[in-house]
Parts: C-alpha cells; sequence; structure tokens
C-alpha cells in the first residue's frame, strides 16, 4: 500500500462510467416504465452504487479508506443501452477514481442482476475512468 | 428478492471473463516479470476475487446469499490485455452467475488500482457470462 | 450461541415491523409524489432492508448465519406515518424473526435519514415482531 | 448523497435512545442478576452497539463514513423497560444523529434476540434522537 | 478455492486456544473485578469471539462461506495468563479449525486492546488447534 | 470507547510481529518453490493482511475506525518458521497497534490455512507489538 502519510489534503474528484448493453428493446422500456419485477431498476442500482463507493476498500487490496463526501449516480438511457455516470468527490491525500469505478461497476452488476429475468443477453462493456481532478495527474475536462 | 424457499438445490457452476485492456507492451511485461511495484498483479487481483465471489450478497441488493464451494480465477495474458475468467460452483437453489461475474470485476478493478501508477491508459472491457450450468436455463457449453 | 446442529430444517417465515412518524403531511406528500431530494424514499429504504436482512448475523452477537431464501418489504403508507412490513422466509434450523426486525428498523432508519432534512420530528415506533410460523413457536397468523 | 466537500469539520455529538418493554418482571430481575443463558444482556449489547456505531455508512445509503471519535451506551433500567442511551462524538463535517439512532436499534436488537428465549413479549418503543449538537440545528440539551 | 461440490455434509467440530499473557498480577485481577475501564472484558472479548467466528470467510482468502451452529467461547483465568478456548460446530462439507482459531485470535486481541491502557505489557501467545472432529483427520480427543 | 475528540493527530507507526512455526521443512521449500497448491503463500497472505489492516475496527469493539495510510507486509523465512513484520501508519488522533496486531493475526491464519494441506503442524506463535511511535507511549525503536 503506497504510503500517503506526507501528502497533503485536497479536493479530489472523478467521474467513472460504465455501460450496460440490452439484447431487446423491450428491457429499457420495462426500465422506463418501471414494470421490471425485481423494482425500479435505476434507483435499487444507484443505492447500490452508494453502498459500493463506500465499500471500495473493503474489496481492493491497496485502496486506502477514505472519506467519500459526495456520490452521485446518474443515468443517459439510450435505445439499447444505459450509460452510468458515477461521480465521487473527497477531500483528501489520493484520488477517488478506483471509487469511482468501482461503484459504476456495482451499478452496472446490479442492473445485470435485476435485467436477467427478462432479458438473457444483457453484458456490461467499458468500465473506464472519465475524469479526474485534484491530484497530480488530472484528466480530461469540464468536471468543474 | 425472488422466493427460492421452493426450489430445489442442484449443482450449479457459472464463468464469467472481464478484460483489462493496457495501454504499453511494458505494463504486460511488469505484470509478467512481477515488477509493478504494488506486488504480483495476478496474485492479488486473484485474492480479491476469492473474497468478492463470497461478499457478493453484501453488494448486490437480490442476490442471495449462498455457499461458494469453488471458486478459481485464471487469466489468459494476451499482448496488450489479460482476460479474466471465473468460475464459480454452488449446490444450492439459485445459480452463481452474478457471483462469477462480480468476483470478475473486482480482479479487474483490483488489476487497474495496481496498475494505474505505471500505466494511465487501462481499461476494463466486457463483463460477462460465459457459461451457467445447472439451473433452468443451462447456456453454452463445455464446462462441465 | 444456541447449539442449532441437532435441529432439522424447516420452513420457517417471519414478519415484523416498524412504525416511521412524521410530523408535517407534506413529508407524506413528498414522498408519494418523490419530491424527497435524497431520492425515491420507499425505494431506497426497500434496497437498505434487502440488504440489512442479510447483514443481520454480522450485527447480532447471538444470530447464526442463515440462508435468507426470500425478503419483502412492504409499506402501509397513512396521513402521518408509514408501516413497514418485512417479511423473510428460510429453510433451516431456527427462525428468522430478529432478521425481520433488523431490516424492518433499517428501513426505518434510511427513511429517517432521508426525511430529515424536510421533516425535523420523524420518529420510529414499535418495531415488532407480527408473526412466526414454522418453528415451536408459532405465533399468530393468517401469513401461511 | 449530500455533497459535504465545502463544509468545515467541527465538534458533533447526538444521543439517541430506544426502548425495550419486557412483559415479565422476571425477565428484567434476570437481566439484573446475570442469569439470562445467553450472556451479560447489557455488556453484550453494549458491544454490538459499540460495533453497530462504526457500521452505520455501511447500512444506511446517504450516510457518509466518518470518524466516530467517541461512542458510549448507557442503560435506565425501569421494572418493565430498558431505556438505552447512545452517545457518540465526531469532529467532522456532518453530523452523527443516524449513528446514535442506528446503534440504538442495533443494541435494542441484541436485547430482543438475548431475551426472547425466556420472553416472549418483548418490543422496541420510540427509537428517536434525544439530543444534537454542533451542526446548524442544534437541539435540545444539557449535553455540554 | 477449493472445491467441496463433492464432500457430503457430516457434523464437525474444532477447539482452538489463544493465551494472553499479562505483565501484572493486577491485571488479572482488574478482570476478575470487572475494574477494567473499558468494560467486562471477559464477555466484550466473547462477544468479539463470535462475530469473528461467523466472519472468518471475510478475512481469510480460500475459507468456504459455513453455517456456523454453534460457538462457544471459554476463559482458564492464571495468575499471569488467560487461556482462550473457543469451540465451534457445523453441519457442513469442511471443517471450522480455522473458524475457531480466527475467532481465538480476535478474542485475544480484543483482550489486549482493552488490556493496554492498564498493562504496556500484554502479549498473545500459541494460537492453536487443540481438537478437531469430523472431516477425514480427526484428531486428538475428549470433545465429543 | 475512549473518547478522542480532544486529542490532536499527529503521525503514529506500529511494528507488530506475528511468528508461523511449521512441522516440515519441506512446507518452507513449498512456499519459496512456490509449489503450495492453495496459491503463492506469502502474496496471498500479504493481500489477506492488507484487507485486515482496513478491518481491524470491525472486529474489535474499541477500536476506532482511523486513516490507514500506510501498511506493509514483510516477511523473515527461516528454516522451519516464518516470522511476519507488519507496519502500519496513519496521522490521527490514536494508535495502529491493534491494526498491526490484527494485521499480522491474520497473515498468520492465512498462512495457516494454506499450509494444513501439506503440514498438519503449523502453529501460530506470539503476536506481539514489536514497535510503537508518535503517541504518548513511544516505545522501543529503530522504526525512524
Amino acid at each position: 500500500m503506497v504510503n500517503i502519510t506526507p501528502k497533503s489534503s485536497t479536493l479530489r474528484k472523478a467521474v467513472a462510467q460504465a455501460i450496460v448493453k440490452v439484447s431487446l428493446p423491450e428491457t429499457i422500456l420495462a426500465i422506463r416504465n418501471h414494470t421490471v419485477p425485481k423494482g425500479d431498476v435505476l434507483e435499487c442500482a444507484r443505492v447500490a452504487g452508494l453502498f459500493a463507493a463506500k465499500r471500495t476498500a473493503d474489496m481492493i487490496p491497496d485502496c486506502h479508506p477514505l472519506p467519500i463526501e459526495f456520490t452521485s449516480v446518474n443515468y443517459e438511457v439510450g435505445d439499447m443501452e444505459i450509460k452510468i455516470l458515477v461521480e465521487i468527490h473527497t477531500i483528501y491525500k489520493t484520488g477517488v477514481e478506483v471509487e469511482a469505478m468501482h461503484a459504476a461497476s456495482v451499478v452496472a452488476l446490479t442492473m445485470y442482476d435485476m435485467l436477467k429475468p427478462i432479458d438473457k443477453g444483457v453484458s456490461i462493456e467499458q468500465i473506464k475512468l472519465l475524469e479526474k481532478r485534484g491530484g497530480k495527474s488530472d484528466r480530461q475536462g469540464n468536471l468543474g
């Protein structure tokens, strides 16, 4: 585990995405209309993502436990896929990109689990970091 | 949560994959040569996957807690990517596909976390179920 | 911890309730209309309850870990209160009443937490077992 | 999850209560005399409460993980009920009232679980916040 | 992780010990007289051990999650040391010796933590398996 | 739980050891040659130790949750024993000695679990604090 005792706490932000692909247009409809039998997919998966963000250090060996001070889970619902966007902020000595990616993956897995009774062809694609702010290796964007 | 009390316990198997793409050939070399500063990437990520398999019901709302009776984590190391293969077995009333996908995603995230100091372009692709055996919706293959 | 090795596994069910009292009629309206800023209160609290049911043995010293095979969280929304009803089933050697009460309490606490920005007078009342089936001390009802 | 990055850390305190009602005077006697078969009820429940305080963010979706810097669990033992009082302190950007209520509820549930072999009529009443200090919405007290 | 799907469930028992050595006779006295400031050492440590037994698979990579069906924590209090004895039973496909040793170690660590304000010379010795029953490699004793 | 709100955050370090004794020279050889069937013992146990360090407050009742900012797990491999050395750093109001001892014990238990198929005579000895820096009761050494 990297020694972060010498680092100073600064505001750090990360945005990660995961994409859930469905195989039937009816699946997206069922999500939109709240008719998936297991519950409200977007809201349930959002809650699972809030928990996952907070438990990243429990799952990834070298992640430092850190104060998650903001998490949002947003969705872009397309015709045959849903893009999950997780944004996390902390004021600490190390960034939150793995936390954001972990939360995004758990949001995606929760969707997969809720959708599999109605769509056998769901897959998860491209879990990746979109933006990172506040450490020495800032990236991209317009996260501001 | 689906009521599984009426179901009978049978042997169930699932194999899931995740793919980790790197942006530099040196990254694969560092993994092979055990020179990644954070440790032995494949072995560390395997251990994280063993834990993740067991903790799936803690992370995914509708997953039933179940007796994970076998987990293996294997790798196919390519020139610019690593394919992670997780296989899980149980004798229980419901399958282990989400467990296998969850473990595969945590293996991939652990790799990402261990590799990011040496490669800023790592991404995770295609977390998906490859095979499933033992429930009413068997799929594909040669898992037996 | 009670020794349950000599017991036989049978279907066991429990229903527990918790009551959340609000201090403003607008609070109930905000819940019904999905306008509470922190999210969909009933759905979020239901997800928290699903997790809590599964983690009872992690929180209560003498509770045996057991296969939660069904959990439902339902609500009766009144003018100034919400009655939470949690039902849990297992086929195991010991009952699930503490699991149901624990889940009900976490559902109630999640509501409290989500509502406190809009209503400072929320309280939690009467966490209790309503019905129990399948062990030697069956109680009440029409659960069957 | 509310964004607390702009907030400043201050000393925050909360006191919450839960009430456990028994149905037999012998139950209180057994607690006082340490003759409850499952163990020393007040001490066991206190330990469960210490753990619960620390794990609130694991159970309640929007709770921020925070440094629990003090927890006490005290009891007022009456003739037919026990009042549980949990006090928690932190120096952080958000309060600890849900933490105190969560711990109080787990203390109460542990008592319920330990007492049910000797008293089938135990219930949990009135989990509520008694005092709160240090945020913008101070309340009541002489918590000093 | 060893594949236990082909194994049959049988009653399995394990007894493990840990020894806590103190450096002052007053320490043992304080334990016996319940005057240790942090609480009732033997009872608190027993509760921590009950939880630890149930969470072994969360801590040890290759341990299978299994139904802990009985746990007892007992003590032999000597003049300058305390012998901790943890016994665990399950009816399952694999034994509980690591569970018993893990619980014994957490009981010992809890004592250490509670005693360190009054005795700087506490150490933990000899965490080991005393007896094992029910698998192919039965050992020793009179556990029956 | 001790009230640490009045304390100031300083750099704190602790080093703890655990000793794993084997009964056969072949066991040490198998570890060195990476031929233990369950995996790379030293690396797996190291990962388990990283997680354990972070989860100490989940296992030990009075331990405060704290920001683990550095953990290392090192080994001195002898002819018939392995000395485990865990070092942890934090900048916080209380020390990390129990964290270091807890991590050392989990490293040792993981080794025991991985080695028991090939050596029935493994035991764990002497879990103890070697050095402590940064609180009011500094001890020993050359930890610098």
